[in-house]
């Protein structure tokens, strides 16, 4: 069990917080994983906003709660954990010493975690009030949300001030994807299994598919995601890290060390992409106004109320892995926005039976295929070719398998990626987040892209609510490849 | 679809004829595999059974078909392709003539069927007398049940007899254990999927075990029986087929002679036991009196009602199969009468993972398994290790998936291994049926065991209602391994 800890959620009003945090640490308690002792405080920037909070945070958990999950008795008692406490990140008043109070009314070595749901810019800023107010014991930790800088250059510079306060130790650099059920059983399936062991490299596998697709848009993000764009929003993190515990080695131990270092070598394996490459390599796109579940939605440029915008809503990539156990495997990374279909999955085909002994009668031997995917639905399915019953003809067709069977979700457990990275955080088990090397790393493969984005062409078309721009189709269509699209797949 | 066809079943009123042979032909027919023309003609011995006989296959179908098969609609449908005729198989007397004009009513092309669920000690007079009569055309086949013969000799004998009158193309040697959907689905599970293809051989799978278990004791069969024994009853046949399927090596095409020339390698690579390698890698066994699902039952010799036989009602097996693809996988085949459960089923054991990265404290790694199950129920099951849904702790758990889901049986199909080889023969498909090399090569490999035993030692005891003697899992404890017993598996 989890010794008790103190969790400051630095933005406490704010949409992650109320969307997500406090939800997370709502089912932490219904599970018996909140440690009596332990307080969550959301810091406000107001006296008025601290009166209401309580308020506030019984509405967020009624609206961000799945169905039955809240109740009053629970709410009753998880409202005694919450703390919200007054102050401005930026400014260095009395108001921090009174959270210093607050903070050492418990002994010294209370894990203490600062969750900063905070814009990257001000990182710095937070951490250094936080080591002048002298807030920063040793077993405090601070929890920082991507997109960490825009370019390798200014991700190197928020994350050297961050630690010029807290140790790499002390840094949870947080990607909520990795702690997903899925992405945790995708490792769990991947070294605790021979049939996966030994058929897990260029040999056995003939291509991996990442794609993360969302049906939004621009919601209420337009100033920052204009200046973003997908790849930064979404491959430089999400994508590459995903890719990192597919593709990574076997650790000898499966702690925090030895995977970072894993993932680490997967990014200094990736093939860099420069110049013409780029162009050969990766599709952007940017969305105009199309039919989404029904619906005409607006486009890019109208959402954004913009006469011209070369910012990329979609990016396709062909990405390859220089070791030995990939060489010659396509990775496909794909995200966008407006797509027809929500969902996030790693797709890992496998190569075609070596030869047919059947004839054309019994039908198509479709590859094996594993699919691992995180959302809508968190679910794990093997698919292989299986006998129809049948008298005197013999055919074949897939059969799918669910490894994830939704038999081993219990009543009272909730999947939630936040709930088990918080308390991983609370808990100074580092393995599910991300070392400053593999940030390092990961911006010096997407730097050369955005360059050359920025000095040659612009992004594709693609209608709102279809998969993407035809571009990116062809790219796979050079290696005889198609996307699986969600809901399109046999 | 099937062109019509005569089949001519000898013994028409013996056991098989009514418990399986009937309910085939029924399924056949409310599947719409029993083509209209085709005529099914049991052979009684005396006019009296002949005008009873009617009644009596109603009889049989309402006692041996499952649940809600039978309904007089299709019984009066099915009822019209019965005709019955009266023979003594030993005499050639005048009623083989009313069967030839009977057969001779229809065009001389059309597929004749002599499916002889007779004693192999007259096969070759009723094949004379066939053959005497005119009665085998181009387009006729005989099927023959095993066991063929006591020994390689005696088989050789009888398929001698019966090759003086049938080429080797029209003799179907039934071992009905093949015509079980499962064991079709393995090929196919082998032969369509790269996963198991990739994981066919012994750098992969630590051991297989094919097990046939069944619970009744000597039934009617106590003559013939004590003087076959298990080794013979079922090993001879019903296990080195089965052996023959998993273990052969992928045939260029799925055809009848591609299958029947693997499997024959198999037999030929078995490592030959002889003299004491025979009791040291085989254990026989006999049954006491025990306890079966509550009720006391009699022992073996209680049974037989003699006062001593070393006759085996229990074999367990530690065979290799010498090639490059099996060099070091022991194959343990085991069977047995008053065991304490009924199952047919093979339990291919992959190697364990190469190296643990989890702590102690995730639980025992399981080595993956698939499990074709035979009897009672039809199943393939994948077991796989997969995280336990949880929060802060990483916990490992064998999931079970099924191959063969319930939902691919429609519900108007019902596996039936005899309906599926019975239309085979009547379509000359060869595939599933058993070549003269097949059975001579198996011979070869079960005469010295049986010498051996003559010779030497008595069966060990082992209590009705056990699993087998205890010697049998030492047997396994020399390669450090257990026994799957069904509903016993983790």
């Amino acid at each position: 069990m989890l010794n008790p800890f103190d969790i400051v959620i630095f933005g406490g009003g704010g949409d992650l917080a109320l969307r997500k945090l406090l939800p997370a640490m709502y089912r932490a308690y219904q599970e018996g994983n909140l440690p009596e002792g332990s307080r969550i405080l959301p810091t406000v920037r107001e006296e008025s906003k601290k009166q209401e909070y309580i308020e506030t945070a019984q509405q967020a958990l009624k609206s961000f709660l799945g169905e039955g999950e809240f109740n009053n008795r629970d709410w009753k008692a998880f409202s005694q954990y919450l703390v919200p406490v007054v102050i401005n990140v930026t400014e260095p008043d009395g108001h921090w010493d009174e959270l210093r109070v607050i903070l050492q009314q418990d002994a010294e070595d209370k894990s203490r975690v600062f969750y900063l749901s905070l814009p990257p810019a001000v990182y710095g800023t937070c951490c250094e009030i936080l080591s002048k107010k002298k807030l920063i014991t040793a077993t405090s930790r601070v929890v920082v949300e991507k997109p960490i800088g825009y370019c390798g250059e200014s991700a190197e510079e928020i994350n050297g001030k961050i630690a010029q306060y807290f140790a790499e130790e002390q840094i949870f650099r947080i990607d909520h994807y990795l702690g997903k059920e899925t992405v945790q059983n995708l490792m769990a399936l991947r070294f605790s299994n021979a049939l996966f062991e030994n058929l897990w490299d260029a040999k056995s596998i003939d291509n991996i598919q990442i794609s993360i697709s969302e049906t939004v848009g621009l919601e209420s993000r337009a100033g920052f995601y204009d200046k973003a764009g997908a790849l930064r929003d979404m491959v430089q993190n999400h994508l590459l890290q995903l890719l990192c515990l597919v593709a990574m080695e076997s650790p000898h131990k499966l702690n925090a060390n030895s995977i970072r270092a894993e993932k680490l070598k997967v990014l200094e394996a990736l093939r860099p992409l420069v110049d013409e490459q780029v162009d050969n390599n990766i599709v952007r796109g940017q969305y105009v106004p199309g039919e989404l579940s029904g619906k005409l939605v607006p486009g890019y440029l109208e959402e954004l109320g913009e006469g011209s915008s070369k910012t990329e809503t979609y990016v396709a990539i062909r990405a390859h892995i220089d070791n030995w156990r990939w060489a010659g495997v396509p990775f496909y990374l794909r995200t966008g926005k407006r797509m027809k279909k929500r969902c996030a999955e790693i797709v890992v085909e496998y190569k075609p039976v070596s030869h047919n002994v059947y004839d054309e009668s019994v039908g198509p031997i479709q590859p094996n295929r594993l699919v691992i995917r995180l959302q809508p639905e968190e679910t794990i399915q093997l698919t292989l070719m299986s006998k129809r019953m049948d008298n005197l003809n013999m055919e074949l067709q897939p059969v799918t398998l669910n490894i994830e069977l939704s038999e081993q979700y219990g009543s009272s457990f909730h999947s939630d990626a936040y709930k088990r990275l918080m308390l991983d955080a609370a808990a100074n088990n580092p393995a599910l987040f991300i070392h400053r090397d593999e940030v390092r790393q990961a911006w010096q493969w997407i730097d050369p892209i955005i360059e050359r984005w920025q000095s040659k062409g612009t992004p594709a078309l693609y209608r709102a609510g279809s998969w993407g721009p035809e571009d990116a189709d062809e790219l796979l269509q050079e290696n005889n490849h198609t996307w699986f699209n969600v809901g399109e797949q046999v």
